[in-house]
């Protein structure tokens, strides 16, 4: 929802071009909100979902931990005022020369999954503690995660082992239910997995500690979903159905759950048209579109709620596209989008709950249109 | 190809990180060769492409005009040396205050594919010749062409009718035939439209004059492509049938096929690994992929020709993804791609015929990773 703080900034300030306003006062509320519904797990914020400096800060002031994915994520996190025993280097994929400094700057904290990631860490952060990514399979998410992170249940056990014996300290497992998942069996399934690699490890004696169940947590695009509490809760009586009374320390990293809702992209009607005289679709045309932000809409994965000034008013569906000469710059078309027939060039239209994802997907200067402005109040 | 001069330059200046490096001889032997396989066509270098000023000084002084996608564009190949009377604003996608701005600097010449487009042309950019974009099906490019940009040609003739009524010049028609076309008929389907425009124009006393046949000059990527002389032939032959003795003026806007064969991008390799001890394919990961250059293999529609330093050796199919931490960041994983078993983490590979449509895609810091740098040389 655009706040109203956010509609006053817009209202105020007139920026020009496509922007995106952040409120932090939603953000607050989320990590509160995080906070009680998970009230025995630490919080890692996903930097990479927005790593706007203000909102690095403010969550850094509130307590929350880090999962960054590279040397410049740690870097800013450790500016925003987080202490390196918070902050997590949680890319699995990670240059020697990277795992090195970030060892360095004090990081303890590492992702792997397979061995030769182990070996790195061995060689470059001696003695850091290292969690293994394990498979799942996304089944109920928006944004499904690939194969690409993390390695079947089977093969974390001999990942972790390596770990133990090259000297560093095995000390969790980690899984990712995919970006926006809705299913609340999917956290069940997982740490079941979870549970079956600490009890491998601890018939050999290597005691695992931690469980980082990543992130997932969605927020609120066009459909409702189970609120924190619920997620809570389900997490909670999986932990405790697969644990029994030895939960081990957990960790969550929610990056869209934390700032998602909290961002409003502000966008301008910059053509309505067709295609021939008897179509019964219309082509919009916004200033921002897949490049300038919107990555997200690839294959229409992402379904945001956008707001017109004509809201009300009689819809036809519309394909939506953005600004570039690229054809590929398409948001909605497969399923087009219901707007207002009022709608008119040089409208300005809200695109909702796009705090996470968008600032750092835009392309640099694809077909000359600067990066997506942001304003963080 | 990588050139020995762009070898000599990697070998030279090791720079850190991965980058692109462009031979300008390269892209002096594109235009040439363009010159030469189109003598009757004025070219329009396609900026979006590659928008290096080093390029566009070298295409301005080559005596190449330019085809531009914003303001920015347009200010870029001013600043190359171009005279505003070789440079077109051919995003058909256009706010009416760039339009005035482009009008300001001294362009004269726009591409419309609507009626409500000439209007914003009509008033900000008065007497201005307008050209318009008819629709063609794409089949047969690599990187096909959705509806985004123009109209059936039937709904041409009206917008150009109404870009003469409102005083603007009814100058032509353009085409794109899709990116990577490697079916010459294309051309001659599409030449085929265009005539139909100018006869029912003629028809009323409008005489239009040019032909913009856009781009889709294939570069080089795994595949041979008819060369740059089949595609002029073919194109005056299509010419000479549709419009006889009366062939317009006409322009062709060549971007990958100017500058995608003269860069080279070299990249490292972060991590290889398995997912499970019994699967049969390796992941291999490298420091740059969609979100750091390489967009262009989304739905794997473009296969670069990657060069390893263990080529010759015996291959096995691998799965090629990004360094980020998004699960879409895989560059090509339904057809995987063959690369030496004797990859080792830390190798230095080539991904080839990349000088076009990679830098400015690049995000501007997605996970922390800095867009992807460039050198011209």
């Amino acid at each position: 929802m655009a706040t109203q703080r956010i509609i006053d900034f817009l209202n105020t300030r007139r920026p020009n071009g496509p922007c995106l306003v952040v409120d932090l006062d939603v953000v607050r509320e989320n990590y509160i909100g995080f906070e009680k519904a998970l009230p025995d797990s630490r919080i890692f914020y996903a930097v990479k979902a927005n790593p706007a400096p203000e909102i690095l800060r403010l969550l850094a002031s509130l307590g929350s931990s880090f999962d960054t994915a590279s040397v410049t994520e740690i870097e800013m996190a450790l500016d925003a005022g987080a202490p390196a025993e918070r902050i997590s280097y949680g890319n699995t994929i990670k240059k020697e020369r990277d795992i090195a400094r970030a060892f360095e700057l004090g990081i303890r904290l590492f992702a792997v999954d397979c061995v030769e990631e182990v070996e790195k860490i061995a060689r470059a952060a001696p003695g850091a503690r290292v969690f293994c990514r394990v498979l799942t399979d996304g089944a109920g998410a928006e944004w499904p995660l690939s194969r690409k992170f993390g390695c079947v249940p089977a093969m974390a056990v001999d990942v972790l082992r390596r770990a133990k014996s090259l000297g560093l300290n095995a000390y969790g497992v980690s899984f990712h239910v995919g970006s926006q998942q809705t299913d609340l069996s999917a956290w069940d399934r997982a740490l079941s997995d979870a549970k079956g690699v600490f009890a491998a490890l601890a018939e050999e004696g290597i005691m695992l500690k931690m469980v980082n169940m990543g992130g997932g947590f969605p927020t609120r695009y066009l459909r409702d979903v189970p609120t924190a509490q619920a997620y809570g809760r389900a997490i909670f009586d999986a932990l405790r159905k697969h644990f029994g009374n030895r939960i081990p320390e957990t960790i969550v990293e929610p990056g869209r759950g934390m700032v998602g809702n909290a961002g409003v992209i502000k966008t301008e009607v910059v053509l309505i048209s067709k295609k021939a005289d008897n179509d019964n679709v219309r082509w919009v045309y916004l200033d921002i579109g897949k490049f300038g932000g919107l990555a997200e809409t690839m294959d229409e994965a992402i379904r945001y709620q956008i707001v017109t000034p004509h809201d009300g008013d009689r819809t036809e569906p519309c394909i939506l596209a953005g600004p570039t000469c690229d054809s590929a710059d398409v948001m909605y078309e497969k399923t087009p989008y219901p707007l207002p027939v009022s709608l008119t060039i040089g409208d300005e239209v809200l695109i909702e709950g796009t705090g996470a994802y968008t600032t750092t997907y835009a392309s640099v200067a694809f077909n000359g249109f600067e990066p997506l402005r942001s304003y963080v109040i």
